[in-house]
């Protein structure tokens, strides 16, 4: 178009940048970090690896706004590790799309859509070769959730997403060929920055130096070997189990119909897990294989594992050679016995990708966290560091980033001041109950799970006893587990459980399908905002960026000048909002017409001036039923920086909001 | 979990990076590009400026193999070019996607779903004030489409979308601070690079150095004043019409109710038209304004308009003086008159983003390239450098993207020796041939919407003559050209027209909604993918690779081993697709089943061999029925690779998919 006059802002020039949430507000002052007094460097938080925990604890951090006061320290040289793990769980797939790193993960990763069990099939005689057969196929995932697939893709590919994604709030965080030899909480010494830790540096040269730091707080995503673990004196603890399985990842030829979906396949012969991979850069795609090795080993031989450090036990001669015997060939060969009648090898002109053998186990540490001297927690572990568990149900990197999901937030409100230090146990604290909680229950869990997949099913179609159905039994209430979508942190200062009759405005226990209850995460659904009418996601108004949101279900009332609702959106607006840090708690509006009803004019001013962009309507009847809200009452949800629902009241008590947010913000 | 063995393969250590389209295999030899004979740089295809249609150009030749021996040159220094348009229509994002950098487009632009038109309210008495009020809604995009809206966002990040992907793929190539001066060609002086040009390029210390290039090809999209467009002797052509307009980018504080929501406004004082925009990085919205500032400018005054360049007329000195009077102050005048009784102003404490007067024009060049003495086309122009539109149907970058992604792959095809040499008309020259008809057919669609909404609409609901309803009628019949999806390309080489009764397996003409026609774009459908019951999108297997695709709608009689479809496939997998070079055409299969009705082994090999990973079925009744396809007959489609229908045959006609693959690539 033919321009004959122009005028640009120099502020417009930005617009063509990635778009960067803004960080958390501070009300402490700005850290003096220098080490002019005593030559020692200072950081706010050193988090200790750069794995999948360690990297999402670092990437949180800086996007909330400690981008400046930060460091990793990762012993590896400059390279991206090469994980092991490989499966993204639909909560996790929605975590990392409320910081907009989904994206490249969801295109280019495999779905698992459905799953296929396979077991022995009967014989006509005795002399029929073992064969196996398809008994059903079942969906990956039944549980509601905005991504109602798995996704798989090779860890370290999620390591760069996240470091690419760090690049963008914060620059040379990172540091590598940098090995934590240990700590010690020093009060004395510096009480603002407590916590005095050593650091051996690798040159380019191979030279070693070896610095020590101070930080306010440390937290140590080291991976199962953990030198935090250590340093804090606490050991992984649980048992070693039985069973010995190989892993492999390459590209399948293979007249296996099922390749291309996750299979538990049981037969006459052991079995095999199939998870099906990414396409990778030549168009081929990558299949894992998870095949039980040997029968079994005996658990009284106190199988002592390479790998579990400072836990390990001598091994029993037995058991030791058996581990010894697993080599790529024995692992294919014994895939192939467990496939027959099918075929199934290492496509001619490619190489296997990776291959490892291991043995089950799970262990945990019995806390996340030490305390200095006032009862402040001051070092946290998180990841592989405080739990491990078997890859079957895809929970390792899954619960890992979690750890560090449910902690960055809650570190920073306290560095930010944010976080009342009246309370007492502090929000701070409630990182390492609950997640401590929720491993102990996915350590059972995973148990239970594991040991399913290992046994055998015999052609009467029982494992162990069990039979199939029991199996599918097992498999789908594991679902919330499996999913990450049934998650429930337990009551305690962010989670205020709910009491029934009392105007608590919820009906139903349906939790995994919508049902709104303390301490599960709120479930996606599809809305049309009112402003632009607009198809959106509600999560989206629920991104990460470390600030509680007040979700109001207004009622049908909602034009009503006297109405419930009228008078619940003021006082939240008027008296509530604006008594908590700006900038630390957002409006979310939902009201209950599929169809237009009425004009802004019509509805209660707070809702245009707080919530213009927030504000949606359902596209059909059930997005309050989904919830267990009736319109006719309408609800107040408070939602937690992380997503799940703290706490849940009547519309029109909006007293009981005001207790919860006193207890997790400090008021202006 | 622990591990006691692990053998990871070095390749692995490549599943990190993100995912890389691999390029076109290249027949003819690598190009000597040494300057040693003269001192003259050479390349194959030089590109001339750095905007929507010129990066586009320069991304697509990387992508499809040509990223060594390309530049890209733009008159501009470092910095991004901060553009005009803001559009993008539901066709070009479905472009985007299949080069996957759709996402943050998708994810950060504002959506445009609903449009809303005001017009003048009746009065009641005389002495009422002017006031408009709301006639209806519409939705933005009423013909089936991937995307069911428009994306409104900042150009210059489109460009750096682009550009970010092209380091993917190349390095290097974009060059600035280089004004292209003039080509000439110079077929005796090197026949093989025979296009001669000259940049002046400056240097940081503002030096000027100019400099002598020779290349194969040139491109130019460089704008509405294109030295290449000059360079080749042809110049813009049409009429300047007699509206002048104001546009405005501000964050906007007003209670006009449907103010994020793309609007037509027409009021006894003039007309408005709001184009919502994205969330800026403060976590407020913009929005455009398109405001018309005078009442008419008399066309017969010749109204020359700066910008316009060679073309330009001198002025009367009316029209003159009016353009001279247009300031900021004064369209915010206007557009506040336009919208009583509502208020519009710039929101307090921030600052207009941009604002611009411009004069409606659309003016094109007869021909878009410049054959050499073989008539071999050798110099192209594409975007803004052949064709200038109004703003008001969002057509700007999007056509001019289009021009490259219709011409980037031809271009490959011709360099890597793809392309029959024995055809006449090539393959190559069908790029000025379908675009000029394209641009023929937009301008006449513009002329009329764009006169269309600066007409005038009285309170009797007539614009000039037009009544609401009219008007409504034909923004709905613009949908094709609006959204970009109705575009169809004429007849020739690369499109062979149906041919009704003569077996040509698609019935009805439900083009905008998915009836398959020559021409016209595959429409995206939902399916349901066979080997791993993934929820997939049908154009995800029509990415742009630069490749054809065959993509067959197998019959009900898939199963069986001498029906229609196993014949088809059986042919088309072991006699067709062999004859053409490896890894330029690619099948695609649909099945017609909704549920699962078949293993692997009952249906032709053909399928698991060539597209296993591309062979879908329907998830409800509608996929066939959609595309016109009866599923006891079944049929052949050849997709060209910028996703436009080429021909359509029988299932059984192989013949006919052999005779039109055969005119557009080489036989091995």
């Amino acid at each position: 178009m033919p321009v004959f006059q122009e005028t640009a802002h120099k502020e417009r020039d930005l617009r063509i940048n990635p778009t960067i949430e803004p960080p958390l507000p501070r009300l402490t002052p700005h850290p003096d970090l220098s080490d002019a007094r005593d030559g020692i460097e200072r950081h706010e938080v050193v988090v200790i690896g750069a794995g999948p925990a360690g990297m999402m604890c670092t990437l949180l951090l800086a996007r909330y706004g400690l981008g400046d006061s930060l460091v990793c320290y990762d012993a590896k040289p400059g390279t991206l590790k090469a994980g092991q793990a490989d499966g993204l769980q639909p909560r996790t797939l929605e975590v990392l799309k409320s910081l907009d790193i989904a994206d490249e993960i969801i295109n280019h990763g495999c779905h698992m859509s459905e799953v296929a069990f396979w077991n022995p099939k009967p014989k006509s005689s005795p002399q029929d070769p073992p064969a196996i057969e398809r008994t059903s196929f079942a969906p990956d995932v039944v549980v509601a959730a905005r991504y109602k697939h798995e996704v798989t893709i090779h860890q370290g590919r999620i390591e760069r997403i996240l470091e690419n994604n760090l690049d963008q709030y914060a620059s040379n965080v990172i540091r590598r060929s940098s090995r934590f030899v240990g700590f010690q909480l020093d009060e004395e010494g510096d009480a603002e920055f407590p916590v005095k830790f050593e650091i051996e540096q690798e040159g380019p040269d191979g030279t070693k130096t070896t610095r020590t730091g101070r930080t306010k707080y440390l937290v140590g995503a080291d991976g199962a070997h953990s030198a935090v673990r250590r340093s804090m004196g606490l050991e992984l603890a649980g048992e070693t189990t039985d069973h010995i399985w190989g892993v492999l990842d390459f590209v399948a030829d293979t007249n296996f119909p099922d390749v291309r979906k996750r299979s538990a396949i049981h037969s006459d012969a052991g079995s095999v897990m199939i998870i099906p991979r990414e396409r990778i850069q030549s168009g081929e795609y990558l299949t894992r294989l998870y095949v039980q090795t040997v029968e079994e080993v005996d658990p009284s031989e106190d199988a002592g594992v390479n790998g579990f450090g400072s836990n390990g036990v001598k091994s029993k001669e037995k058991s030791k050679s058996r581990r010894a015997g697993i080599t790529l060939e024995s692992i294919l060969e014994q895939a192939g016995r467990v496939f027959q009648p099918y075929e199934i090898k290492i496509k001619e002109g490619t190489e296997v990708d990776w291959w490892a053998a291991y043995q089950i186990g799970q262990r945990m540490t019995p806390k996340f966290s030490l305390q200095d001297s006032k009862g402040h927690d001051r070092v946290f572990i998180a990841g592989d560091a405080c739990h491990t568990h078997s890859p079957k149900a895809g929970q390792g990197m899954n619960v890992s980033m979690m750890d560090s999901y449910n902690l960055a937030w809650k570190l920073t409100h306290q560095i930010h001041g944010l976080s009342p230090q009246t309370e007492s146990p502090s929000v701070l604290s409630t990182y390492g109950f609950e997640r401590t909680t929720i491993a102990k229950m996915l350590i059972e869990f995973d148990t239970q799970f594991s040991s399913m997949f290992s046994g055998k099913i015999d052609s009467d179609k029982s494992v162990e006893g069990l039979t199939h159905e029991q199996f599918l039994k097992v498999f789908s209430d594991g679902s919330g587990f499996t999913s990450g979508c049934g998650i429930e942190y337990p009551a305690g200062i962010l989670v205020e459980p709910p009491s029934p009759g009392n105007g608590y405005p919820v009906t139903g226990d349906n939790y995994l399908h919508g049902t709104l209850k303390p301490g599960r995460r709120l479930l996606n659904s599809k809305v049309r905002r009112y402003a632009d009418a607009n198809l959106r996601d509600l999560q989206d108004d629920f991104i990460s960026t470390g600030r509680f949101r007040v979700l109001a279900f207004t009622s049908l009332d909602l034009a009503q000048k006297e109405g419930r609702s009228a008078k619940s959106l003021t006082q939240v607006g008027q008296s509530i909002l604006p008594s908590f840090p700006a900038g630390t708690v957002e409006l979310v509006v939902l009201h209950p017409f599929p169809e237009r009803r009425f004009e802004w004019v019509d509805i209660p001013g707070t809702v245009k001036k707080l919530a213009e962009m927030r504000f949606h309507g359902p596209i059909d009847d059930s997005l309050y039923p989904t919830y267990g809200v009736d319109p006719n009452e309408g609800a107040l949800v408070v939602v937690r920086p992380d997503g799940y629902v703290g706490v849940i009241s009547s519309l029109v008590d909006v007293a009981q909001v005001d207790s919860y947010l006193s207890k997790s913000l400090v008021k202006v």
